[in-house]
């Protein structure tokens, strides 16, 4: 989970996912919007009878504001609750495990404040069951294939790697920015990202106070979405003001056409192409 | 308000009741159901701009807990929030001012907690302007009169208070109690009442779990109405496990007949009779 509003639980029940699978939440900045949920979540939790580890990556001041709350409210709980506090320089690794790492991207708020970058790790290639037995490949030999390796025959002939193998697919990577000032030095740790998430607060019309509050418009939004050549982006975090946000997608969609509103409870699988479940 | 859960000023905002003219919260325990909403909610009336004092009224403790969130995420409001602590003893006037005042009800939890009772005072009764004029009594007599006086004419007969006026309406009273076990001993408290809110988490199946869990059943809650001369009861905060608890409202109306189930965002005005919009 990715920031944990008032009200995320209930959204979290609404989108039918099992509160059992939530294992790590990233909490981009102390603004209300952003960790007010994480007290209520944690003692549903607790209701639930949780007793895995719940993993909570913030800025040091949340454990220090939450420990006392979490003593009081969710003393006797049957499982723990690790901060894992990272600082808002960012492009540093605060999560890792053998499928994805997870890269903090400095931000720029009112608050310190870090945006997140979730990459997936390569998968193995694919063997090709007809050229390992064309060549009597060992089985002790596909491991090391399947990672990249070519193949020595007995007889000393080298056999390519992509002779053997289809490639895996190419790993995804799915970059969340929220709240920020537009950043366009960002680019270089968004390239190519499958999914960019990029706070859309206001539009054109509010140029001069997005920048004065710490936030982005949505030609900005896609400017970066552009330039990191990114497949899709999707803006959200819309200002009040804005009953209806399809000027904002339109605004964005002129500089970069493949862009989405979000919504309340949306879904988007990230595949090649992007399939998007409302 | 009374009690102030996860989500509560979203709840405020689709009820249409305006945020300003909140100035007093009620917290009836310190459990996150009754009192997590609180910190998003003075967020948003800081947002708006508020600048009138709020009073909270609640256990000692939620000043030490929301001290330290308050100076974090709320530094540099443009209003005061004043705690006034009560103890779990009950019977205690909390609040006064010239039209009604809030005692707290002791209840049994398992952690300390207090239901409220809001009594309105007596209004003044009204003149009969005819009387008045055919006993030619001076203006200056008229609030004394007003608020029960009888008058002396100056051949010294005494009018009776009841023929130069008619009754105002009498007082209301509204009592809250959750969480709580069932308490018949509040009876005298409650005594009388136009509206009781009581807490009715379970139905007669889960007599024993209500109260090993400190909580009331449905006919517990009507047998007090009952006994207290209630005009009205209105039951919820209703266990999880029932779907539908129209079963709960049907074991309290087979003890008290004038009971509903108490629904989000439900609106009922004390009058005689009671009207309820919803």
């Amino acid at each position: 989970m990715i920031d944990c509003g008032e009200g995320a639980q209930m959204q979290l029940r609404r989108s039918r996912l099992k509160f059992s699978r939530l294992n790590h939440i990233f909490i981009s900045h102390l603004h209300g919007d952003h960790c007010f949920g994480l007290i209520g979540l944690i003692s549903t939790l607790a209701l639930l009878g949780r007793t895995a580890t719940l993993h909570i990556y913030a800025l040091k001041e949340l454990e220090q504001l939450m420990r006392p709350w979490l003593n009081f409210f969710c003393q006797g709980i049957d499982f723990a609750i690790e901060f894992h506090p990272f600082t808002e320089k960012g492009n540093e690794i605060i999560y890792e495990d053998r499928s994805v790492t997870v890269t903090t991207i400095p931000l720029k708020h009112r608050v310190p404040c870090c945006g997140f970058l979730f990459s997936e790790k390569k998968t193995p290639d694919h063997i090709v069951r007809s050229m390992i037995d064309f060549y009597q490949v060992p089985t002790h030999e596909l491991n090391r294939i399947k990672n990249g390796g070519d193949y020595v025959t007995p007889q000393g002939e080298i056999i390519p790697h992509n002779r053997l193998t289809t490639p895996s697919c190419p790993p995804r990577k799915y970059a969340y920015c929220s709240d920020t000032t537009y950043i366009p030095e960002n680019v270089s740790l968004l390239q190519d990202v499958d999914l960019l998430f990029h706070e859309t607060t206001f539009g054109k019309d509010n140029e001069v106070r997005a920048r004065e509050t710490f936030h982005t418009t949505a030609q900005q939004a896609a400017a970066l979405a552009k330039s990191a050549n990114a497949k899709q982006l999707i803006i959200g975090h819309f200002s009040a003001r804005y009953e209806d946000e399809t000027c904002l997608l339109n605004e964005a969609k002129e500089v970069f056409p493949n862009t989405l509103l979000a919504k309340e409870n949306m879904c988007i699988s990230i595949k090649s192409p992007l399939t998007i479940k409302l």
